[in-house]
């Protein structure tokens, strides 16, 4: 079985691992009963540190299905945090309580500070704009079962994929595997950002930039559709005038292949019409459905994992310099120790993997 | 046993269901031992978009007795339904997580909207002031076992008739059964509506209405109180002359009968004095607990339902008008297909019951 | 086995009551799987009047532990509380729904004025700034583990002892063992009240006090460090020019003794730096670990004692008096009866032990 002792980003796991957690979601979504009871004592604490009621219910149901039990917060103002106590005193104390953590921070890193004080496994449910690894694994989950494989697809991402963080996990995998091709459906202003498109480079993926959706449906094999703001445009005339471009109806699903699968992390807004929720290629209910299984899969590799070491956390920095990314954790931790991976003239975060020149 | 599909009216069972229900919950009340396991495995999602902290403890202790687990929120706010999901995707996402939803909305029909898009069984925990089935539910297995039967009843009702909608779903319930009376103790301003009236009128039940609690009291088997909140006068002045009229003491009690039985839906505020609580005929608190066996026997029945068979929800709607109730839940969910039934010159919502003019 | 009824205040129990209930905290916490599953089926409620998501996180984490359940609310703002229902009807609901209650409330007097109309047993979680005996529980079992004994210790107790009810209420508990005493660190503003040191007299205690830790540390077998608020100083230049007095920092603890034991009732801002943490002196973490067996063994103890009887809460006043504590649960709460002891000219409230002139 997998060995994970973290799950703080899914690039850290091999195509080997990841493949093993596919496997053990269907296993459980096929044998349902066989895992009901394999959590029975084990208690699972959720911090978040901002709400997403939707993240928390998928943790929540994927832990009591396992027959474990939950314990947490997700409203700092009401809590401890409010008195200013710091993240480490907090998942030190609560990893005390609790067999698991799931950590949901909108500073980026936060989690990987977490699991250096943690005295338990843990989770990342999403740092900021950074990481957000069992939503990725949970399109991994969906497309493995409603496309049959996971390489040699022509994938559209429509809508917003400058700040989509979802959208540059999902790409970011999908490189490591064989023959995957990418279509980029955006406004300029919404377009994928540079160091997304090195990776497809570096990989050797073929990918495209289009402005229609219309015109990108027929060539693709999935559609990962995005919620786009309002305010990302730069005035709310280009908001009216482009926003139904980015919208997929009816109409424009029948452009696509009939065995198209289209995907939405959620939840949606405008962007994908009521009407196209009937079409057997619409996925994105199943996907939620999906997604508890692959929390399943990772909660019960986690508790079973019997390699499970706590890491003594470093307390000296690697260098005396501070993160440039403002939306860092260490900017409100402030004890927690610098800590970079050299590359080049830069120093790579290793808490949010934001570069600063030495 | 009763197969009830979703609990949304309870006008849409019949007596023999209902009295099926009464019986169960008993039953679970005398062997509590014997339901103590019998929903384990199942999770339970309350949905509340509105806070309601007495419903809903007693819908968890009544599934967490029954051996099942909970999921949910109470706080719209910090939920995705802030980012402007609907009730659709909402209830279609919790659905594929949970094995029952409980729905409260602030919004008239809400319960009914989300039962055609709900994968599981779904009971209506209060949509705004249309209906609150499980309260009534309550309130029968309270008279049931509090005076031992249904009929032959001689029921007032004090306080707030007009906008008590756990008044008006009693008085159209225990028309059902034989003989049974009503005393409607109120001011002309908070007088029952019309629509009530006929119904008692059509099913022959006698009723008066008086404006003194004191007078009537002699004449009750039951008296059914309620919360009668100052700003449902037209002055200050009005209720400062008036409120003491509606306050049940112990001096008022005392002209009752011996084996009346005092019920309130609660929360109270000055509208009984404690020192009504400790006389053996105040039965609002034991209420509470009847209410707790009764949403035990109604969740053990929708979970055992063998015939549960969910509904393909209809995409068009059966007349080309908008619903005239300015609370009816099509108005912010403008998806819904509008739904109605004719009868004469108007149309009834499906949703909400509100009548339009054809 | 402890026979408790209802846990308001740790002074109420015997030295002996407290033995056994640290003996079984350990008992629990070395063989835990003996007792994760002894509380199957019961049902414990957190009334939370006040937020304090540490204290709730601990107590849910008991009951897990031990396989029971949890309902409850910390948010009066969305609960029917704010509908204004008095604490006795919150409490008799939701006492016929669980086998146990936990209430937290900002007024003092709160809980023992619950566990009058309670019809289960009732845990004090925090009333006001009256008393919190879980905690007091907790550092007990902490200090019998961490220096293997509860006399014969020299105990320091720095920075807000004025205002800091487990300061008060530890002292008050520590002089009833043997041969304790004690060195009160604090500035004259902060220092300890007159009746706690009336209380460290009459048992025979040594106390002194002093302004400075690093003057009292040599001579500590325990150090109580407490969170000094910025408020509590009379200007903000008298903060700046003395916080850093009261700030345990690795320098300071070097001067300790080598089997001293640091406690803190957590959270904690700056008056423990964080590089103390790894110090094996630092207790306070572990001190939160044993706050769960704590609290196991007194959730265990109570809901296991046959003895519990529910008395019938006493109608009638005592003395025809306001109690003079502003804090007093009375204040808000106009049904509870007035109910005094007398001692010499003056009358002690029963629920907030408030004094008042006869």
């Amino acid at each position: 079985m997998v060995q994970i002792s973290n799950m703080i980003d899914l690039d850290q796991s091999s195509l080997a691992e990841i493949g093993e957690m596919i496997a053990l979601a269907n296993q459980i979504r096929n044998y349902p009963k066989e895992y009901c009871e394999s959590c029975r004592g084990k208690i699972m604490a959720t911090l978040f540190y901002e709400p997403s009621t939707r993240t928390k219910m998928s943790f929540q149901t994927a832990m009591l299905r396992l027959g474990g039990e939950i314990i947490g917060f997700d409203n700092p103002q009401s809590s401890s945090v409010s008195k200013g106590e710091s993240l480490k005193d907090t998942v030190t104390v609560v990893s005390g309580y609790a067999d698991i953590l799931v950590v949901r921070h909108p500073l980026e890193g936060a989690a990987e500070a977490a699991a250096m004080y943690s005295r338990v496994p843990v989770i990342n449910a999403g740092d900021g704009g950074h990481l957000h690894p069992t939503q990725t694994l949970t399109d991994l989950v969906t497309l493995y079962n409603e496309k049959g494989r996971l390489d040699n697809l022509c994938i559209g991402l429509c809508g917003d994929l400058k700040y989509g963080r979802t959208v540059h996990s999902l790409i970011k995998t999908m490189t490591r595997y064989h023959n995957n091709s990418f279509v980029l459906i955006s406004t300029p202003e919404l377009a994928l950002p540079n160091y997304v498109k090195d990776i497809m480079n570096a990989a050797g993926c073929k990918y495209v930039e289009v402005s229609s959706l219309s015109e990108a449906m027929p060539m693709l094999d999935v559609l990962y559709m995005t919620r786009i703001q309002q305010e990302r445009f730069a005035t709310r005339e280009q908001y009216e005038a482009q926003k139904g471009v980015y919208v997929l109806d009816r109409e424009k699903l029948n452009m696509g292949k009939r065995d198209l699968k289209v995907l939405h992390p959620l939840p949606r807004v405008d962007e994908i019409t009521p009407d196209v929720d009937e079409d057997p290629r619409a996925a994105y209910f199943k996907q939620t459905v999906y997604g508890m299984y692959a929390r399943m899969a990772l909660i019960f590799s986690m508790l079973m994992n019997p390699q499970y070491k706590r890491k003594k956390p470093p307390t000296q920095s690697s260098h005396p310099v501070e993160c440039s990314n403002p939306k860092c954790i260490t900017k409100t931790e402030p004890y927690l120790p610098r800590l970079y991976f050299e590359t080049g003239d830069m120093l790579e975060c290793k808490y949010c993997d934001g570069r600063t020149l030495i």
